[in-house]
């Protein structure tokens, strides 16, 4: 059964009492950003409920409650994960209609009006200061499915790609919180990519794409030389968020070889604000794809259940109004879980941060409905998503995507991430 | 002919009154990072200097001077051009032995005993806060040699090559300052690459390289979806350091495909301290590699000399103590230059930030004594380098590499980078 709070939420939310994620807000009444949770429809502003000895039941907090003024959450995830927990179980308990502690904030109804800021009023922000952004490619069926397009079935899957969670640096810098536009990038294409003679033209972005990805935040580094084995990897996952790797395929394409994604990458990348932290998903840990290849012993988990049952959804809603749901799939669609990519990511003495982001590369099912990008669902172009009868074989300008991600039921508590959106703001017009 | 000063410098040392490179010390005198210049022998203190009313001279700064108390120089970067122009302009009034202002330092024995202090005695650290590293690949002759090893010398430059800046997200945590010991790598590696069958081993690595950079760091950034255009990205560029991009060959071969370098990049790279100012290598400007491709007109320079002509060695160390030169090379064997490299960066919208660090791509020249790297003078470790009768392939434990880097003549002053060392530790001895 749904614990049952004081506070009116809606079975349907997403932001239930069994969720508790944390995010960086600003609004009216606090202008600099700062800590919060969301639940229900509010935000619980914790620079404010810190302020008004909110955490009065909850001496462990107490001497570090400046974090909660901090704009990004990294000095609150340096806390480490005991506390992160015991604050998301003590939030919870306040919140509770059987809180042991009433007088705090459910019979105080002054801390109440104070604190609890409606969602609708409450702009968020990156919830992270990202030191470093790390994608990763782990959802093999995506893998296989782009590969299938360039190599044939045959050589879909590099040799490598079973042994090593494959991954590449991406860029830092370009990480965006929802609801910040995208604006298409220019670069250089080819126009005919078969052709003997590759003469690139300087374009707009023509294929224009999105990735499903589910990222994760580390709350604990390790020094440069050292390495984080995979028995202690999760101790140093912080949360989750969605993440929407947005790509120009065109661009990709030609500058790709040999040294990897660049341009084609780095014009912006979307997540979502509320950090879902791992005690919230832990009713949902399951299994990953099934991998046929042996690992080598320094990314083996013995069975753990170290992937997470999410439900994932990418509306589109068209620059015309059309909307619809083009892909649905769950977050489990990857062979290597975010424990292997630390593990493997640390291997060679690579120093992490707290604050560093991971992506798990994009998520895709098996069938058409349930791939994670364009490129996948459209076979490269060839064969249009139909949207409320309105065409899309990549995004076109005004067009915006969300997605969505929620794990459980409403009858235990829905535990769910927000929006992850961005819209499509036409290239800037160049001249040379 | 050299500028004279009233301190004592050797004509040969690369830190003449011709340079007055930035960064950032610490000293028993002054234990937390700040700010300094290097002249001769010593570190100018900025910090103290700037307590002490040394830039009673230069109205300009004064209300800036905070920078110098600064852990980093990006605050006084974020200053931009003409400021860091009339510091250094001013601090070299200051050294000269015909001064307009000898009671700030020359005829001041207390001020000098305070601010110059030995450099013998001083810590360098990061000079900046890199936000995100991006490593290019334009050392054409680089490339090219490498291409031939691995693709034959018909193929050995991608379609695209001549037309990109070819570039890569690094790795921004493990950028280190010199003299911070490099840990060989562990991961994984094919002991037999050419068989059908590919199944890695775990292993240290061992095919440990360098290669042999310049790094450009950035005083001034771009919105989000805003480019820099090439007419301005000389206004971005901070100065210029030396840098070795560690390589463990036999990781990077099996993991680059298809996302390119990671693991076999990320366990450390090395620069030098002080940043020398694009205002100093005035003098040395050059042209590049020519590029008989047309490149597009957003990468078109129109003939500008924004290459620099540094006379480039490395020397190598052995662990045994056997000590050479294994490479001279000339830092102008570019195919594109720093600015070309900033505005392909940013012509689809990626956001650039002050401190952002550019590397050149490996240096080599054409002639085996002039490449950059051990996988290019050793024929991918067929034929040995011999350092005072002692034969190395790759780089040993124990082994030191330093990369040095000077422009000019002692007649008219050197202009120099100061060390770019690194020292190898053994790989940890890890069980699973």
């Amino acid at each position: 059964m749904a614990l049952k709070s004081w506070l009116s939420i809606s079975p349907k939310s997403h932001l239930s009492l069994a969720n508790i994620p944390f995010g960086i807000v600003s609004h009216a009444k606090a202008t600099s950003p700062h800590s919060a949770i969301a639940i229900g429809d509010y935000a619980l502003d914790l620079e404010i409920f810190a302020a008004h000895n909110g955490f009065s039941g909850l001496s462990t907090i107490q001497p570090h409650q400046a974090v909660f003024s901090s704009p990004t959450l990294n000095a609150f995830a340096a806390l480490g994960k005991p506390i992160h927990s015991a604050v998301r179980k003590y939030i919870q308990s306040i919140l509770l209609d059987s809180t042991p502690f009433p007088e705090v904030l459910k019979d105080n109804k002054e801390l109440q009006a104070q604190a609890l800021i409606p969602l609708k009023d409450v702009k968020t922000h990156l919830p992270m200061q990202i030191g470093d952004y790390t994608d990763f490619y782990a959802g093999m069926n995506h893998a296989f499915n782009v590969g299938v397009l360039f190599r044939g079935a045959d050589n879909a899957l590099q040799p490598n790609y079973k042994h090593i969670p494959v991954g590449y640096h991406g860029r830092a810098s370009s990480i965006v919180v929802s609801g910040t536009p995208i604006r298409r990038p220019n670069g250089q294409i080819l126009e005919n990519p078969a052709a003997a003679k590759k003469t690139p033209v300087f374009s707009q972005c023509k294929k224009l794409d999105i990735e499903l990805e589910l990222g994760a935040f580390l709350c604990k580094g390790n020094e440069m030389g050292q390495v984080v084995p995979i028995s202690k990897a999760e101790d140093h996952i912080f949360g989750i968020v969605l993440l929407n790797d947005w790509s120009a395929r065109d661009i990709q394409a030609w500058e790709y070889v040999p040294l990897g994604p660049f341009n084609g990458k780095n014009f912006g990348s979307t997540i979502s604000p509320w950090v879902v932290l791992t005690d919230a998903l832990e009713p949902f840990r399951s299994n990953g794809l099934e991998n046929d290849t042996e690992v080598l012993p320094y990314l083996q988990e013995g069975g753990a259940k170290t992937f997470y049952d999410i439900n994932l959804e990418v509306d589109l809603k068209t620059s015309s109004g059309k909307t619809g749901t083009i892909s649905k799939v769950k977050g489990n669609n990857l062979l290597f879980s975010f424990p292997q990519m630390l593990a493997h990511h640390t291997i060679g003495g690579c120093p992490m941060n707290i604050g560093d982001l991971l992506g798990s590369g994009t998520i895709s099912g098996v069938e058409t409905s349930a791939r994670g990008s364009f490129l996948e669902q459209t076979d490269n172009g060839k064969k249009p998503i139909i949207v409320d009868g309105e065409e899309r074989k990549f995004l076109e300008d005004g067009d915006s995507i969300n997605i969505r991600g929620v794990c459980g039921t409403e009858e235990n508590g829905l535990v769910g991430f927000g929006d992850c959106e961005g819209t499509i703001l036409p290239a800037l017009d160049l001249k040379f």
